[in-house]
């Protein structure tokens, strides 16, 4: 549990912050307004290309792809991903600018390590490269998707190909107009065993009865450009060598994506989490009410306080989840996965709203990223499984094991 | 403290659920769809004024308006007024079918209350006919506003005229396209005592020098028709005799208009938590997961008594401050108003969140009232003054009177 | 609901009030020391029968037993005596000086409902007269007695004389010397079905086999001179008579039992809050800390303001259940009941302990009555049923009514 | 921040682990039985110097004492300790097995670091044998201590010796009989500037005109045999060399000894919520209540995942602040320290309280630790400063440095 930076990963963070410092914080206004002020909303605004092919002219790029992918990626494992991937949380749309972001972190990684030489040259390459985008489809409107086991979307083998029907929703990235791949989560075989019936399979999103519904609302943002999708599947014919890994292996795929998947958005927070608190520092200061800057009320400075506390807790939850990962594989370290999503989605929630609190009327407002950043922490405390799923299964762990 | 209905009152409930139940609630997509799909997104659908003429014809009109205003409005107390203002609350935008929706019931209060004949011949009667929408411009965007002492827009004695200068945000209703006059507030003389520096003056919104800058987000919610705008005045010129009750008046009229309007948004919100409660209810039996319903799992139904207990806590705190408000008013029970804006905004905050929850990703959608409703409880949070300024007023009167 | 007091309770509550201004609260350190000093630790002290003599003078006695058993009492219902419990419940032992302590109290209601004419000759005159005191003995040290099914204590018919076995703990009430009559949970029938298989008898505490073992602690406190005990049963012989109602009905007497049983420790548990809201209010405009009064400071108002309005909500959930008891019966109000066994035991120990923090060590000394007030609070969070049982029952309810 | 124990603190808590299976936790219940049935309840128990004797030859012993105070002393830094501390936290009266118990443990270094040879002769060398206990005399009962410029008792010069006049209380040690030495915080010169207002001097307990006046009570614990003491200090003589560093220096002694105290306490209180959380997992498994065991209840999981994320949270945190202690030393560290202490004994608190609740009555009887625990871990949110007073200073530091 060496919580220490590499040399490479200090040099990392300083050309990350640097780039965050001279392009990112000062362009700002400018992406939201070009997203906000796009005829088409789903359109990624060409400020986005220009940052990521600077991005990846330093270096930046791919950053959190470990090291069995190489020469894809930067090699690094998730321990020292973590302060990476926490900076660039500070400004959420920043993770495309490095080809780090969801959910393509997660559909990378599953082509990388499941994926049929075709499966990566076709897709896995563009992915690589920042030209193409792709989506995970996962959650199904009609159940309670947190148990995998209700999912109800079929993937009929029919011989020469399979056939798809099924409804999905909160499929993020799918309304982005460069998204040209989805990952579809669904059932080859109803009455194999529970864990056994799932399979996973690539579907174009141009195929044929493939319908993009209308974009899903996650507290009121539609995170423009890349958005939310529901997604219809009527009938949809894809070729079986598109299906990943095997039939029923959908599961054991699932599981593999989801320790990462999980750590990158906790690492996430953590930076959303800090920047709000770093703007109430600052905030505090310049405000002055009942004759006196706010930083001198003594419940302000208590709230700042609470605020460190949970973050700085959060965070060293995480690094050590990042290393056990690391050291022992996702499987050994499931309790403490389990524990950073339960933790860094409620702590970010927490800090974000009570710095929304200090800010006032500015902090429910457009002009800070505080409420977008509050409604992102928020989904996060469903996605990839409510908190309370991943209570049970670290409550049930406990006793079990007795630690 | 006899918080029994009265027979008038009784009947009024049965009639306005009725109304809800066959007018409002079947009728909440259309209206969604109507705001969402209109080319200007700042008109109010032809919908509602069918509504306004249906509830109108039946007497569920200006509800709000105590006895002292007769035959202005329905003569109800706030006791009276609390369950049906509870009732309204449960779809947002209901309340303004009745003419009860803020913040036309603070201004027409205001202008009932304070204003000259003139005032009421030229803007009272459209607004009680709900002919037209208003504003009240209160907060800025440089200033800490919940310090009233704080407010930098300037009103100047020009002779034959008063001079308006400053910028308003949150200004709620200013983006409507039937809104036609401003309340604002600013200041006459900046060396009177503290309190006496503030007025309050009545400004169309089509006198020249008066700009609607941009729709402002509360919590990712421009709340379209209505919005909440910047507003910009330059140079504003306004006749003396718009000038409401009187040089230096200004902090006793907003005084005048908090207790009802603070109340109005606490019976909205308890009404926001229940339908959040009763929402959930039907949901949990519902949802499968882990092999049985949802509310069958003992966190579920442990979540559900507390949402419970929050509610009915807050809904009797309410009730006890609209009778003291009846009986003593506002400024006697000024310790009690404090107190249910410190809990009703926060405890509506905490249910629907957990509504939220509980719903999963439904419950961050546009296909469920939640996620809306909770951007209104948190932004009641900061609105008429942040639970922070409640509370330094509560404490010290408690320390000071020993209760 | 109308929670206005009758001319009646008005004059009860001054006079209790007096009471407690003139003969208790300057008594508070004397009784304590009296016993903490005394060689016997279960035996109430001299000064205790003094003011019984007085209280009893002044008619302020029994007010606990509602109007169907007069000439037994003072006729009050529920929501009468809510205002007077309180105002006992400032001093942890003086309810004891109106004849108005648990387990007393339960336990006469208990026998004027259920009991024969022999049972209220023998038992319930002497303890109406505060002559003699009792105990319930329900808990057992071996089983989850939170699920009365669970309780294993046998009563067997042995043809002329009941025989029991079994080991029960926090009989509260059993240490004292005092005592004389318990009344025990047990089973008669292990084969009937899950609700009739208990019965409860009295024992009287001097039958041979009857061995009080020990004192309990709770949270700390051993509760002199009361106390609550662990008792063992072995091969106890009782006389049929003793039975109460009759074989299998020991669940439904217990269900009578509890409606009033909790909702007096409720009002109780906002007496000791108040309490400790009145010291704190008190205590902030002595000490000076960093330069001025604890009352300047933000969050000590802030606190204070909290505890305020948690107390004002309990205290009218709590009168709201009174008066549904009072007008629909226990078995109706049953949710109600359940809301405020849930919201007022945390509420006080969430106030008190808030209390406690501003007092500093003073707060968790003898010289405050806070920290043995939290024990109280703490410990009515298990008894008569946990929290979560509670939240149990009333989640469930709420799903199946919707309300 | 490297957390991986080296081989040598392996190997000792591999040594000490063992010790508390073999000879500590096996004589829990003698140790209190022998402790509250002992005629003379400040007399340690003589069981007590046979298991330190044990701990002694087994090298176990003043573990506390960093490599600066060699060859007194285990020579480990803070980071190296930690564990150790925490694994004797898991028993409240066990670090003095050990000789590792507060307030020795502080006054030993502070004597090592400022005492002169006399003092360290005179007063360290038993102090490190465990020949006698000491006890600190800083807390008063008539001021707000937590402010030390509010410390009102007078060291006066008076030539050839000091005059001691004032009033402490929860002088932790000071009623046990072991105990020969205190160290007392006073002022000798009012007109200093006011951090050179203090100093400490050590006061022989056997000193005319100290009286120990009473056992204090923290929150219905006496903590015997040691024991919190009122002591009295009525022109007690004291010989000049008595003075600790000198006048005006006992802020500065103060600060220096804060710095370890509190990282003791707050890895003494992960022990004590480790614990409390391991006999819930095996508590849940033993229990049964509607018809199955509370470890498939999803509410007791979730319990149990909330107490292990807290307490796995603090402990990082705690680590972090120990490695930057020990790295950069107490004042760099200053912020973290304060985070620590702001969140070890809440959430100590917040664990140990829901292990009770699980537990039902036993949690809050004399036969399991935990109401003990909670006791300790509740008045830690007091000494050494409330929460409140870190938090101000976190938070004025937060925000003058933008961390």
């Amino acid at each position: 549990m060496n919580f220490d930076h590499s040399e490479k990963v200090q040099s990392l963070m300083q050309k990350l912050s640097h780039f965050m410092d001279t392009e990112i914080y000062p362009r700002e206004d400018e992406y939201h307004s070009l997203v906000m002020n796009n005829t088409n909303k789903w359109q990624t605004p060409a400020l986005m290309n220009e940052l990521k092919a600077k991005a990846k002219e330093q270096g930046l790029w791919n950053l959190f792809l470990p090291k069995e992918y190489l020469p894809y990626g930067a090699g690094l494992n998730n321990l020292e991903y973590a302060p990476l991937c926490e900076i660039m949380g500070r400004v959420l749309w920043s993770s495309e600018v490095f080809n780090c972001s969801a959910p393509d972190t997660g559909n990378m990684e599953v082509i990388a390590k499941y994926g049929s030489d075709e499966h990566k040259k076709t897709y896995l390459e563009p992915l690589l490269n920042g030209e193409i985008r792709s989506a995970f489809a996962m959650t199904e409107p009609e159940v309670a998707s947190s148990d995998a086991t209700n999912i109800a979307t079929k993937i009929e083998d029919k011989g020469d190909h399979y056939l798809i029907n099924g409804r999905k929703w909160y499929t993020s990235g799918a309304m982005n107009e460069n998204c040209q791949i989805l990952i579809v989560m669904g059932k080859t075989d109803v009455k194999a065993p529970r864990h056994q019936q799932q399979s996973q399979i690539l579907v174009p999103l141009s195929t044929s009865g493939v319908t993009v519904v209308r974009p899903m609302s996650a507290m009121g943002y539609l995170d423009e450009p890349i958005g939310h999708a529901e997604v219809l599947f009527e009938n949809v014919k894809v070729p079986k060598a598109n299906l990943i890994l095997g039939e029923g292996r959908g599961f054991e795929i699932a599981q593999g994506r989801l320790g990462p998947g999980r750590i990158h958005h906790c690492m996430r927070l953590i930076g959303c989490a800090q920047r709000a608190l770093d703007l109430t520092c600052e905030r505090v200061e310049q405000r002055i009410a009942f004759g006196q800057p706010l930083s001198k009320q003594q419940s302000v400075r208590e709230s700042i306080a609470q605020m460190y506390c949970k973050i700085e807790q959060a965070r060293l939850l995480t690094l050590k989840a990042a290393d056990n990962m690391d050291k022992y594989g996702n499987k050994v370290a499931k309790n403490i996965i389990a524990a950073i999503k339960i933790v860094a989605p409620k702590m970010a929630c927490e800090v974000i709203d009570e710095a929304i609190q200090i800010h006032g009327a500015a902090g429910t407002s457009q002009d800070t990223v505080l409420s977008a950043t509050l409604a992102y922490a928020r989904t996060i405390r469903l996605a990839d499984g409510p908190d309370q799923v991943h209570m049970m299964q670290l409550g049930k762990n406990l006793v079990v094991n007795k630690q």
